[in-house]
């Protein structure tokens, strides 16, 4: 059997909980180097005069480290990840030396009107640090699809 | 004077473009085996099967540079961007050698009421590609400081 997760496999309050990695001072730079350049991400005392009051992550890094949680440990749903978008909060900064790991749990479960092979998954994703706090919340829209006939009778 | 923008600079409706950057194939790949490893973002023939119909890059990589572009040419509010966080949607996938710039609205203007040195802009930030249509959009949550009293005086 496979263990790829279809739209019938799903239900709303489903959870899942990935895997955890820590992220380096040289990681954070390196990103905020590339797409966020930006003195409180980029220098210690740049960061402690700001409003972080210390070096942090650019929020698009916690966003691209959490999807790199999701695809590697978080819920294996058939056709891989795939978001049209939704919402997305930072409540704390991400710190070098964090090890984040992802929280997720359906939210909606939405089947396709005008395509029968596939349907809408609001799933929210709680990026979480090493102290148990959040620092990303994200509600993202994914298309997962539904198992074809053959498969469907295959699991029966 | 300060080219910086502060909230008194600025009114609903104001609009910025920024410079436009091209996005290569080693780009999209490089991103997605760091952060978005599937297949359609790491394999053109994957890519051709899936409902990408074509390597696309990541959507937290299109982010990414959206917000390479805000920092490098978009509004230049003073304190920079820093983002509580916001909506984001991807209507149009990125391509390989699409050249994206992005398109700035400001759609509200709200002052702190615990903190007088600030307030809160709701920014749309459009990242456009070369047909001009948008490949994301945002709305994000801005922090913008007010002027220091000092300030205001010299300014006059």
């Amino acid at each position: 059997m496979s263990e790829l997760l279809y739209l019938e496999d799903l239900h709303v309050g489903q959870k899942f909980t990935s895997e955890a990695e820590r992220i380096t001072e040289a990681d954070i730079l390196a990103f905020a180097e590339q797409f966020d350049p930006q003195p409180f991400h980029l220098n210690h005392e740049a960061a402690k005069a700001s409003i972080f009051g210390g070096l942090a992550a650019s929020g698009w890094h916690t966003a691209a480290l959490s999807m790199r949680l999701n695809v590697t440990s978080g819920p294996k749903f058939a056709g891989g990840i795939i978001g049209g978008g939704g919402e997305i909060n930072w409540p704390l900064p991400t710190r070098p030396g964090d090890t984040l790991h992802g929280e997720y749990e359906i939210l909606e479960i939405t089947p396709s009107r005008s395509k029968p092979d596939r349907g809408m998954v609001l799933l929210l994703i709680n990026t979480m640090n090493q102290d148990g706090k959040a620092v990303q919340t994200a509600k993202m829209k994914l298309i997962v699809p539904r198992r074809a006939p053959r498969e469907l009778q295959e699991s029966k």
